[in-house]
């Protein structure tokens, strides 16, 4: 059977040899007549794949020894709250660039800690008021010099608007949510203290939650919180402080495997950024038919949003691609228009596809 | 492939039927060509799976109807700081009951939780000093009238020691950890205001936690948390407020399907006490080879644990045991002794297995 093509914003497509290996194993892993899921998270067998999922993302992003890899729960939205808890001390501030939907929860959530834990947490810069269609230059912000740490998001899924290259906010610690930035391409996470991404973009199924963050960084969290929204306690059980979600991370691992097996991360980012530039080119060359509302400095390789001339057209446009096959087309809600996700596990031929259904749409509508 | 005999205290064995619809759909969920974790939350074929396991919850255990499911992220461990963190009001107290190494970790957080909070974590009653190995009669416990709620876990995984009937702590709001003793038997849950559990005992696989609880409780939960931490926003989003954890949600429907086929509840609870029965049984008659250190009236039906004669002795049962295909049989390493996990997957020939095992090796050794 062949498979529909799936641009969605994620839970996202996965690479179907990762599929195909969890499928093949599924009742028996690795010769223990047990699934994977089965297994104690104690257990030599699961323990295997858990040292080898961080294994694998410490050598595709080459993670410097002094950061920590952290397999939590909750997605980037408890990362939202549990940041702040950590690091935001009595009567101190942190500082909050907001570029999209997802920044602006993380400062929300972040300002509600803040006023139980009689701290501050400040917009340092928004871009909001132009409607999010672009990035906040490192110049722009308003910093705090005395701030805790500086966090900004740098891909926002719902905006497609993306940080293509990472800026400095200041001399603060800084700290991201990447979910749909991660592992798309090799970034360097030694300009960050800490980094966190919900797996359901580019790593694997949502249930996992990936946190890349410096030793010791996380050794300055608050450590009066109960133990398990403190980062150091599951830092020092390697991730096993609980049970962890440990299907997941299983597919995590079938998943980073595969993106090795593709050549790593130069070979992925080559391949998604030539899948980018077909479908923006595609955008640019339709005389105005499809508009990217995004600043061309600012676009996101991984979710490319676009509008049409009106949302009767963006309608009839999601539902003809939706019986030609093409799922996930949809912008989010808050922000309407089409929504094209470009995830690790996007083919290249459906872009090309995508790419004529909407020549051909533009020369029936336009 | 026979199965190993798998009696793990969870991760556990998953009733085969819901690990082999899981695999025969892994590629291609209800015809849709995709996996079903590659599906938008958002999406109608997730939801339909999302809102089936939630009635079928419903269903199965006649959940009163002003009471909400939820499905929540990070174990029975993340439920010991959201509790005190919703429901412990500043200046409040709630009183703990401690009967084990999971009721005292939850009292340890929400203490940790009560000192950031201006509030108090009372134990109002514990069997610490006697090791563990009685359940704490209502009529012993010191009660603090005034409290916010009670806390207590109706099983104790490690230290093998239950609630066989449902207690009640005087009149404050009961609030309990049921990870371990939830869906093995048609529990009734009018007399709690919230009860939990990490689904990787009987109901699913690890990385889900079910929530269930009154909808007037949870409206008084505390309001000026970040949202993420809040039950009534995960209520109010029916557990769709963020990206829940799809897979593992859609495996809890299959296991609750399987509960269905073999007859719901009862028969379920009829076919675990019959297997409880033979292992205490096959304890009792060992002439003191085998030793339940839990009083009678507090044994668990799902976690038997005993000791053997010597350390030595039960390092050979386990390895003997092991050798003869049968895992998971080790006790807690902060408990010691040998633990068996009675689970619904756990097949009753299992415990014949097993028992027939016990008795030669008591023979041979004794």
């Amino acid at each position: 059977m062949r498979r529909p093509i799936n641009f969605n914003a994620g839970p996202a497509t996965l690479p179907l040899p990762a599929l195909e290996r969890a499928r093949a194993e599924l009742l028996d892993f690795d010769g223990t007549g047990l699934s994977v899921m089965e297994h104690s998270h104690r257990g030599q067998a699961y323990e295997a794949v858990h040292n080898e999922a961080i294994a694998l993302l410490r050598e595709l992003l080459s993670i410097p020894a002094e950061f920590d890899v952290l397999f939590l729960q909750g997605g980037a939205s408890m990362q939202f709250a549990l940041v702040p808890m950590s690091f935001l001390p009595v009567g101190g501030s942190a500082d909050h660039v907001v570029t999209g939907a997802w920044s602006e929860k993380a400062h929300q959530e972040a300002a509600a800690w803040a006023g139980i834990a009689g701290a501050r947490a400040r917009v340092a810069g928004s871009t909001k008021e132009s409607g999010f269609t672009r990035v906040l230059r490192a110049d722009e912000a308003q910093l705090d010099p005395a701030a805790a740490y500086v966090h900004f998001a740098t891909n926002e899924t719902i905006h497609g608007v993306q940080y293509l290259e990472t800026p400095t906010f200041g001399r603060a610690p800084q700290v991201s949510d990447m979910s749909s930035d991660f592992l798309w391409r090799k970034v360097d996470v030694a300009p960050f203290s800490l980094v966190y991404g919900g797996a359901q973009k580019n790593i694997g199924p949502s249930g996992v939650t990936v946190v890349l963050a410096r030793k010791a960084f996380l050794e300055r969290g608050r450590k009066d919180l109960p133990k398990i929204l403190q980062y150091r306690t599951h830092a020092e059980a390697n991730s096993l402080l609980n049970t962890p979600p440990t299907f997941g991370i299983y597919l995590v691992r079938n998943v980073l495997d595969w993106i090795k097996t593709c050549g790593g991360l130069d070979a992925i980012e080559a391949r998604n950024r030539a899948k980018a530039a077909e479908l923006y080119g595609a955008v640019d060359a339709s005389a105005g038919f499809y508009r990217s509302p995004v600043e061309v400095g600012s676009r996101s390789v991984m979710n490319v949003v676009f509008r049409l001339p009106t949302e009767a057209l963006e309608t009839r446009f999601v539902e003809e691609a939706g019986r030609a096959g093409m799922l996930g087309l949809k912008g989010h809600r808050s922000a309407g228009g089409i929504r094209v996700s470009l995830y690790n596990a996007v083919e290249p031929e459906w872009v090309t596809v995508l790419v004529s259904f909407m020549k051909d749409f533009a020369k029936k509508a336009g």
